[in-house]
Order: structure tokens, then C-alpha cells, then sequence
């Protein structure tokens, strides 16, 4: 790839901030109630993105597909990385900190790793969960802020360009591991008896009747309470990404670094988190760009995927990489940086790509899906089996009054039902225009026919090129035929889509 | 765990012979027709067990299993390691070839490893895949031999006791692989135009209308045939064994050495490898003691698990290692020393148990299972699904035969159809004495309830102390009560098990 961006002499660092699992509980993206006047300046300082998606709605397949410009099915992280689940990028993979380190950038990541092996994904500074609790590098704003002036201290002295990875734990769950800090360890570090203190933190607190309801959450005190917790989170969050970008400027590199703020995967309540609905795979993403050209105060609605963030930042640096497999035009990951000085003309044909394979290794539920402006096809391969929950969000406040409002029947004022959620066919499709909720499963439906039958032709070519394994799942067996991948027919009973 | 036996003084080796796939395609285990008479000569000279289990049907987790005496789902090899799958054990898991150099043993490989990380299972010489054409040194058993040759040659000379497992690809399929061999690679190395030589080889041919039909096979001419190709790799395997017992005589080492010849999984057919169906999990096992007392030239009805080699191995050298996790007596690894000198009295309540999750990464269908004596009790947790199909299997002449014959409805002369071998139900339950080829599922007879609850909360309880990270698949989440796995009901609409 190139552009025709031509970067000033200052041009130098990356900043990436990430938000783990968060999602639009930001005042730029127009929530009215959750507070976050550090994220939103830096909107007003850079380019505000509506319509950028991850590719893989799940923790370390994200990174890992944000680190390395490919999907969750070509580098190998099908799953979570930590524990039993214990899945890692092929060996052969080349990586967005290898890359640079091998070009002279100085690579540091402050927060959660994720992403494995550690030959594939080696920085030169790692302040992560490898040697650290999570929560001191991910929630602890005060000692990541010091972490990050070391590390941009280190790069001045050696007069290096850098590339700075910031992996905020902040706003995932807690109830799980940590739960004596509350669902979102919105208490840890609050000042609160026996929470310990942040020095720069000044938690926010939120009424759960006054927060800001999304669509895909009943409607219920124990759900409202839940969101109000990651509201108080956000403020950790918000006031960690001023931190940090104060770090930036007392090191003399406000005016020379591109700034990304975004998210790996959707926000951790049904529909959110492991999902590919909206909630799943729709991410905040801000880039603040020092350029004088760069559009500011300004949104975008080019749609766009995370695995543009690898592309975006080697352009970034000026280091010639091919991305492309031979794909049609635009199904391959491409820098962003043109879209900073100018908007692009919107298409039909603009699409992004998902893959997902597991969560945690009991969690098997591959999905695939295209989504263009107005549809997306989605493709359940496990369908059989009712869609898995994982520990996390199971014995969250908001599944845990969706389990018990519907075993004991009172009323569930949510948009599905609880079997809805669980059993899903093997092909969705809905217009997003008409059905921005996806409840109208449009699939088979006549009139779309041709829009669908083009939508599956074109995920299925993406994954072939992507070199995804389950291209021919789960009616049909790949195998080669000299050097193609064919699908070849199981006749198991299952619609007979790969070998028609 | 402990035994009485006294080993001579003499006792020093453990040479492991194991073949890829292998069944009882034997002599000795009254298959009257294909032709092994070293291995025959071997089961004269040891004791042949006719109920040894493989806790898993698939290479890799099997080989994890044996060289750990853990389940897959406690080592972490889920399913195989190569390409894509990628699945690797635990860092922290012991090995039996890690704990043996730590004991000043001098270990070897020679053949197909399939295993990984490297630090888990590491061994002194290894002359494997990694290294070397898979062919070469799993099948050319000319190159075998001068391989076992240098290794033993290597630990005479530094006087060292050895371990040498010599992992055969015969009677491995090849049609999705090499198929310019065969479907066996039975021509690999014959002599035949374009073949190559294997100087020591001497193949034998078979007539497909006189091979020995198993029962889950279907009686046709193209299954009659591809047998008859296995039979001729057989030939290839058995001459092997008799070239790396000529190497262990002529250096010496043929009365301080236990032999042990067995296999990883069930033979590459329908209900054999991949399955839990007894063609899936029994297993060829024979032991040769140089023992005085050992008993030659008999068969053992103990149950036995490969799970039990690696005590057997720690013990033959004399080695302590706790292979208990708290769990019932009997449920856990244990040596099989004893019953070389002595027949243990059969009981009720001997069990093996298997436990398998992935093959191939698209393949996911993991199954539990306990076998007693009597009865066979199968957990199948992603039933909502067809049964998968490897890639290997998929290209046979057997399995391609039983397509062709089922789409064009041509009489089909098998024991199941392949809709039955697709869909299976979530529980398995068979009476093996009255049912030996497990085509009645007794799953719920009321008269057998009190059966089969102890059977279920046997397997239950293994699989809890085994960390069985699918404990509570799939109608329960597994979640920590204080440090006690507890399994929460999803109220997914399946039978709820786990929380009644
Ligand atoms: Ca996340
Ligand atoms: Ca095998
Ligand atoms: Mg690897
Ligand atoms: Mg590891």
C-alpha cells in the first residue's frame, strides 16, 4: 500500500491507547451521562470515526489481529491466550513490534498483554500482566503514568522514535476474578476502607436510574446498576488517557506523535462481548494526528476495521509493507492516515470483515461475517449448539437478572428473550438500515437474494485468501487440489452451501 | 504409587515401540491373516494385554497423554499439534522424557514427535519431523535401525541406562499427505518403478477378498482394498520392530531392557480413530520383561490405560513420582509392573476413562468417556453438531465409498448408516457384553438408572480431578466456590446435569 500523505520532518512516535472492552460510554460518541471530558477533547483534537469495527469481538484474538493486520484465523489466536485456554499466534507471524523494532522504532507496551508467543510479540519495554498484576499496569493510572514517562525518557535519551502501546484493563469486568472490588473493580483504588487509593483518580459516581440505556440491555435496576459500575470505571479510564497524554507533552512530543484510542472488542453484556452484532463489533476509535492538514473536531464515517491500526501505523513511520493477499481491492487492511486529510466518498461496496473461532477453549463458536454500510451476513458454523457464555459475563449482575427473571418468569424488559440469545441459525442477515438492532433475520428472503448470495461469495473469498481452515465448515471438508483449496461435500445433512 | 517388584540388577532400559494408527491387524491378536511375525515373536516372549485403552483417539493428545499420564484436557494438548491446529501442552507440565534426564537416563526419539512446546518434551536424540522427512524416519525402518543404532551405541558409551521410543508412521494413512504412495503409503520405499527402495523391507501383498473384514467396516470391495493396503504397510512396521529389537541384541541390551509396543489411537477408519467407540480407543499393547518372573507367552485381562505407561516407566527405573490427584483408588495412573508377574483379579468396578476435545482445529466434538468392564458410558458435549471428519480420513477409499454409496442409494453393507454415524445424542450408555459393536444406546433404561448414575458421577468426579476445563459443558458454566470448581446452569435448554 501507500498514500500520498507527506508527514512533517517532526513526524516521529505512535501513542496507542487501549480501552479493554470498552465501547461508546464516552461523551464524544454522545453519551450524555457518562463523563469523560479527557477522551472527548481528544476528539475535538482529532478525527472521530463512526463506523469502525473489530475484526474478532474477544480479547486476545483482537489484539492479536490489531498487532498483526490479519484475522484471528490466519495468525493463529483462535482463543484467549492466558490459562487453559492457552492459545498463541503461529511462530512465523510478523508482528507490528517486531517489525518496528527491526526498523529502529524504540516499542513499549504499559498494561495487558494478552498475546502470545512471546518471540511473535516482543517490545522492547513490556510492563504487562507477564510481571505485574494486571490491575497495577491496567487500573492503577497513577503508576502507569510513571511507567510511561520511563519508557518516553528512555526514547528521548536514546533520541529514538517510539511506538507506545497502552493496554488499559480499564473498563473490563472484574466479578470473576476480583470480585471484592465490585463487577468492574470500579472500587479498586477508590479511597473507599480497604479499596487502597489512586492518587490521581477522582472516581465519578452514577445514579443507575439516570444512566444512558443502550438498546441491547433490559431494562432493569440490577442491569442499570451494573452500567453505573462501568461508568465509574470509564472515569478511571478517562482520567488514565489525560495521564498519560500529559506524559507525552512534558516530553516534548505533542507535536510529533500519532495518537489512536480504541478498543479491542465489544463491552462485556449480552449482545457486547464475543458477539458479531453491532455491540460486538462496533469500537470508538479516535486518532489525533499532529499534522497542520489533519481534519480536527471532525467525524468520519469511513468504514473501517482495526486491522487497518497495523497498516495505519507503518505508514505512519514511512516502512513499506505488503499487506495484501490477492484480494479484491479494499478486502485487504489499509493505512488511515489518507482518511485524516480527507473523506473519502462512501460506497456500497465499503465492507468489514470478522472472524471468530473461541473465547475460553470450552467457548466454540466460529462465526464469520461481512458487514457492508447497509447488511451484514453473519454465518454461525456451531448453530447446533446453543451460543456458549463465558465466566466473565455469567456471573455478571446484568446475565445474572436475565437468568433469573426468566427462570422465574417476571416480566424481562429486554429486546430478545434468553432462548433468542442462545439459539441462533446458521446464517443471519439484516439490513442495518432498516433493523439497526438486528432482530429481522433476513435471510433466505427472496428480494435479497442476489444481495446475499454476494455477501456470502465475498466473505468466502476473503476467507480464502485469508487462508481461514474453516472455509469449508461445517458441510464440507477442505482439501487441496494441487495448490487450491476445495470444499468437498460431507453430505451430513447440513445445507450444501460450499460445494454448489 | 508403589509396587513389590524386585528388578534384576541387570534392569536398566525402556525401549517403546509405537505405531501410528495401528490396530490389531496382528497375528497375535488373531488376526488370521495379515502376516506380522516379529510382533508375534514379541508378544511369545512378553505378555499381550486384550484390554488396553488409549485415554484419547488422536495423535498428538495421545502422545501428550502417554508422555505425561495426563488427559488431554490436563496437559493442554487438545488436539494436534502441527500447521494450523497448533496445539501445544501446558509449559508447566512434567514429561516423562524431562523427569527421565533429570534421572540421568539418556532419552531418544526416532520417528513422528507430534508434540510440543520443545522444553516440555525434550529429549537427549531426537530424530523426528522436526528434523527430518517424516517418511524417513517413520517409515524407511533401514534408516531406523542405523538411527536406533547410534543412539544406543551413544548411551553404551557413556554407560548410561536409556529410554528410546521409536515412533513408527506405518501404519499411518497418507492419501491426503503423499498420495503418489497410496492410501497407506504402502508403496513408499516397495521397490516398485518410482517407489525408491527400503533395502530391509521385503512388503507383503494381500488379495482384498481375503483380508479379515472388521466388523465396523463396511463389506465392500474399495474398504476390502484399502485394508488390504494397510495389511502391506503392517508388513513394513513388523519388519521394523524385528530390525530395532536386532539393534537392542546386538548392543547388548536384550535381557536389561522392558519393551513395551502398543499405538497412539484407533485405526484410520469409520468408528476408529476420532471415535471413543471401542475401534477408537482399544489398543495393542504388549510387554516384554527381561524379568526372570515375568510372565511370557500369556494374556492379560487387566484394564489398563496408556495413561499407565508413564508410571510403568518411572517404576521400571526405579523413580518416585506422585501420579495422584485425590481422586478414587484405582482412577488414577498406575504402574503395570505387577501384572507382568501376576494376573490382578478382575472386578466390577475396573475402569479406564478418555477424554477428547479437538483433532484437526475445525473438528471440534469433545467427548468423556468412562468403560468398565461391562458398560461404556460416552458424554458427546457438542452433539447439537455432525460428527467431524478429518481431512486423511475424508480422501480414503473407505470413507469415499461409503459417500458415493449413500448419495446414488447402492446397497450400503455396513453396520450403521453414515446418518447414525454423523448424529449422535449428547449420552451414550452400552451394554459391551451384549453389545460389543455399541449399536444400542441404553442411555435412560430405567433399568439400568442406578448404572448408569455411577458411571456418570465416576467419569464426573475423574473429570473434576483431572481439571477438566469442559466439566460442566455444555448446559453449566464452571465458576470458583472459595478454591471449588462449581457448575452454574445456563438454563440453555438442555438437559441440565451438572447443577440438579
Ligand atoms: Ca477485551
Ligand atoms: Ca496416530
Ligand atoms: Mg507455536
Ligand atoms: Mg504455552
Amino acid at each position: 500500500f501507500s498514500t500520498e500523505t507527506v508527514l512533517s520532518d517532526k513526524a516521529r512516535n505512535v501513542l496507542l491507547l487501549l480501552a479493554d472492552d470498552g465501547g461508546f460510554e464516552i461523551g464524544a460518541y454522545r453519551n450524555k451521562i457518562c463523563q469523560t471530558p479527557n477522551i472527548d477533547e481528544l476528539a475535538r483534537n482529532g478525527l472521530l470515526f463512526n463506523n469502525a469495527f473489530t475484526s474478532v469481538s474477544s480479547c486476545s484474538p483482537s489484539r492479536a489481529a490489531l498487532l498483526t493486520g490479519s484475522p484471528s484465523h490466519q495468525n493463529g489466536m483462535y482463543g484467549l491466550h492466558h490459562g487453559v485456554h492457552h492459545f498463541n499466534s503461529f511462530d512465523n507471524v510478523t508482528s507490528l513490534p517486531n517489525l518496528l523494532r527491526e526498523n529502529g522504532i524504540m516499542t513499549g507496551i504499559i498494561g495487558k498483554k494478552h498475546v502470545g508467543p512471546s518471540s511473535v510479540y516482543q517490545f522492547d519495554y513490556e510492563q504487562t500482566e507477564e510481571n505485574n498484576h494486571i490491575n497495577q499496569v491496567g487500573r492503577n493510572i497513577t503508576h502507569m503514568k510513571l511507567l510511561a514517562r520511563e519508557f518516553i525518557a528512555s526514547a528521548n535519551k536514546e533520541n529514538k522514535p517510539f511506538f507506545l502501546y497502552v493496554a488499559f484493563h480499564d473498563p473490563h469486568r472484574c466479578g470473576h476474578s476480583d470480585p471484592q472490588y465490585g463487577p468492574f473493580c470500579e472500587r479498586f483504588g477508590s479511597g473507599e476502607e480497604g479499596m487502597g487509593t489512586i492518587p490521581d483518580w477522582q472516581p465519578w459516581y452514577y445514579q443507575w436510574d439516570e444512566i444512558q440505556l443502550p438498546y441491547f440491555i433490559q431494562d432493569t435496576e440490577a442491569a442499570r446498576r451494573d452500567i453505573a459500575a462501568q461508568y465509574t470505571t470509564m472515569s478511571r479510564l478517562d482520567q488514565g488517557v489525560a495521564l498519560i497524554l500529559k506524559e507525552l507533552e512534558s516530553a516534548g512530543h505533542a507535536d510529533d506523535t500519532l495518537v489512536i484510542y480504541t478498543s479491542d472488542n465489544g463491552i462485556p453484556f449480552p449482545s457486547g462481548r464475543t458477539n458479531f452484532y453491532d455491540p460486538g463489533l462496533r469500537e470508538p476509535l479516535i486518532i489525533r494526528s499532529p499534522s497542520s492538514s489533519a481534519r480536527k473536531n471532525e467525524a468520519s464515517g469511513a468504514m473501517v476495521s482495526l486491522l487497518d491500526i497495523m497498516p495505519t501505523v507503518l505508514d505512519w513511520f514511512g516502512i513499506e509493507k505488503e499487506m495484501t493477499n490477492d484480494i479484491w481491492d479494499g478486502d485487504t487492511p489499509k493505512s488511515l492516515l489518507p482518511i485524516l486529510e480527507k473523506e473519502p466518498p462512501p460506497s456500497d461496496s465499503d465492507a468489514v470483515f470478522a472472524s471468530q473461532t473461541h473465547h475460553e477453549i470450552t467457548m466454540y463458536y466460529p462465526m464469520r461475517a461481512v458487514r457492508t454500510r447497509r447488511y451484514k451476513l453473519l454465518h454461525n458454523l456451531n448453530y447446533g449448539m446453543p451460543f456458549p457464555i463465558d465466566q466473565d459475563l455469567y456471573v455478571s449482575p446484568t446475565f445474572q437478572d436475565l437468568l433469573n427473571r426468566t427462570r422465574s418468569k417476571q416480566p424481562l424488559p429486554w429486546y430478545k428473550t434468553l432462548k433468542q440469545y442462545y439459539y441462533r441459525p446458521q446464517w443471519e442477515l439484516y439490513d442495518l438500515r432498516k433493523d439497526p438492532a438486528e432482530t429481522n433475520n433476513l435471510h433466505g428472503k427472496p428480494s435479497l437474494e442476489e444481495v446475499e448470495s454476494n455477501l456470502r461469495e465475498r466473505l468466502s473469498r476473503w476467507q480464502r485468501s485469508t487462508r481461514d481452515p474453516w472455509l469449508c465448515s461445517p458441510d464440507a471438508v477442505m482439501e487441496r487440489d494441487s495448490d487450491n483449496a476445495v470444499c468437498r461435500s460431507l453430505d451430513n445433512g447440513l445445507l450444501n452451501y460450499h460445494t454448489l
